[in-house]
């Protein structure tokens, strides 16, 4: 995420995490830059995420401080408090206005923040913070996740190199709506504030609003895209690609990063009565945890898909659903084809593969990016 | 189930599951009997529900016919042709109409019904019918369940001595809405047709409407009531008691015995805007695969259950919730109370508990059984 020019960013372990691990990170522009943010749409909103709604209102932003290990959520008014200080920490000491500083917490839930390590933290942080800190940063908001989640590309124009970077981090109450788990994006590109939200709109929406791994929404979930223009100025179709491609790899780790994750699931629904039946039908099934568990085994269940299907809200009509996996037509007209169950199992063994559900009523359609339910996903959210 | 006067029934291995266990059942009313059903809301409805359903509509009824290890379900216009053939080898040898006959089949999606072993099996069931073979039937139902379930009252009334009894079958595939796994319930009351169809309505409403074992709904859900007024009247609303008492004490044996479970869990929401809303409110958090996974563990992570709530569409005011555990306070405010965590503990590691969650918004409310989510459902859900 270091990679566009006039970003700095370092990670350390301030002591939040109880197993040493980094647990904070800073990321600075060293001009203002403008800011677009997609949040949760929990009801239930971590207090840092009420301090970055506001402070992406403000439109500009220097900088974004953010800790894993605690989520600063349902901790009341003093939650609150503690996340302003944080910003306010970093905004004194690197000379803007508070309301300029996003920040962004990740953790346990009802846990009180240790607001005397945080600030220790941070002093250190400001101390490190270095041109290519962006995999320290990927690293320091990883909670449960096994590896760091980066990308990065170039676009050439007009004689310039522009970037666009981004980190993410998962793992578990994975499924965002209209948001996503943390995710920071950083570009040099030179974009104005309101095109800047409709391009984070519309790449959030194509990726982290299309992935599950749980079913469960967070309190947490924050993307925020960083634009400071230090690269100047790029056509927008080419800046909406290289965002939309950066944010769905992004997205795609972080199910592929999923707790207990053995199986990669992409599922497109297409022939719905409109796109969003198509989102309704294709989410019923990627949360089914029926659905999820006969992919552990790579088992080519497909009437639990249809059972999923059949209880969603879409509009389907038994009759006239087809599913293949990997192009190999399961059902066809709500029936099963001639098709063995010994072809089916070895697709749904690999870890990788694709559902298409075709419901012939419509030009509805959608894809999403999902991951089998295995039993260790159970052992890993099972204590504390 | 056979406890009421004036029905007989028997169970026997058929060979449709292929491990030798009972799986075909018969239950008869030696007279016609006045008949009442809740079905599945699944638009993919199986073979079997569809005649059942017609079977309702005619108001009287003779018997039911049932079989495990196959549900008849997604196949089709020949799916059709089996579930009707086999209310109709029923009504030849009882002399009935084929309409008087309700057929039910749980079971594997998808596969074609093994229709010379279901006709061997009809006949065999005919010579077997037995005043108490109530059990057998418990038993031949039975898929994924390891115990057989079955619960009969008896009601004083003007000297006489009424029953009313059922079976019910889980384990796997149940979050029933407005409808459920199987369940037969007989009475040797006299009700009539459309005050027993409210009756019935209002015993599934509170019970098997109101569990959640893995939130799938299955395509095959049936509750029947079979009252042939062999032992007379009796008062609605001490039928209505007997009966909400039956179809409630199945629906949470259901959950008990719901796949790899090992805590039973009671939510009750008060205080919502309304009934609807508790409602969401309640299957939201019944629902969460990560507060099922934390009470598999016995860890107290109400934060999840607040996550839960926050991403329901019910109406939820953070700073109002209040969650208890066994009456005692966790929560208050959105917020943690001074309850240390050793004192919840021990509380969620017990085998059945109760959630109470306040949302100090109106007066709705809404009582759900549900259960944890343990590796071992994995485990049996990910193979064949």
């Amino acid at each position: 995420m270091t990679a566009p020019s006039g970003f700095r960013a370092a990670g350390v372990a301030a002591g939040i995490k109880a197993n040493g691990n980094k647990d904070m990170a800073l990321l600075l522009s060293d001009v203002p830059a403008t800011v677009a943010g997609v949040f949760t749409t929990n009801k239930v909103k971590a207090a840092p995420v009420r301090v970055s709604m506001n402070a992406v209102k403000s439109g500009v932003a220097r900088a974004i401080i953010a800790n894993s290990g605690n989520a600063n959520a349902c901790t009341g008014a003093v939650g609150l408090v503690h996340a302003k200080a944080m910003a306010a920490a970093v905004a004194r000491r690197i000379g803007c206005k508070a309301e300029n500083v996003l920040v962004c917490s990740t953790g346990r839930i009802g846990v009180t923040m240790p607001l005397v390590k945080v600030e220790v933290g941070i002093k250190r942080l400001l101390g490190m913070l270095q041109p290519r800190g962006g995999h320290a940063v990927a690293e320091a908001i990883m909670t449960s996740d096994t590896f760091p989640k980066e990308v990065a590309v170039a676009i050439r124009h007009a004689g310039r190199t522009i970037h666009v970077a981004g980190v993410a981090k998962g793992a578990g109450m994975i499924q965002p709506k209209m948001a996503t788990m943390l995710s920071f994006l950083t570009t040099d590109a030179a974009i104005p504030r309101a095109a800047l939200q409709k391009a984070l709109r519309t790449a959030a929406d194509q990726s982290f609003n299309r992935i599950s791994v749980d079913g469960d929404m967070s309190t947490n979930d924050t993307v925020i895209l960083l634009a400071n223009g230090v690269a100047g100025p790029v056509p927008l179709g080419k800046f909406q690609e290289a965002l939309n491609f950066v944010s769905l790899e992004l997205a795609k780790m972080i199910v592929r990063d999923g707790e207990g994750v053995t199986k990669f699931v992409t599922i497109n629904v297409q022939g719905a009565a409109n796109d969003r039946d198509a989102e309704i039908a294709g989410r019923a099934v990627a949360n089914s945890v029926l659905v999820k568990t006969s992919w552990c085994g790579g088992d080519p269940n497909w009437g639990r898909i249809m059972d999923a299907l059949g209880y969603s809200r879409a509009h389907v009509v038994e009759e006239k659903v087809d599913i293949a996996y990997d192009g190999v037509v399961a059902v066809r007209g709500g029936m099963p084809t001639k098709i063995p169950l010994a072809k089916l199992k070895p697709i749904v063994a690999k870890t990788d593969f694709t559902v298409d559900i075709q419901l012939h009523l419509g030009t509805g359609r959608c894809t999403l990016y999902t991951c089998d339910l295995t039993e260790k996903y159970v052992e890993l959210n099972k204590g504390e």
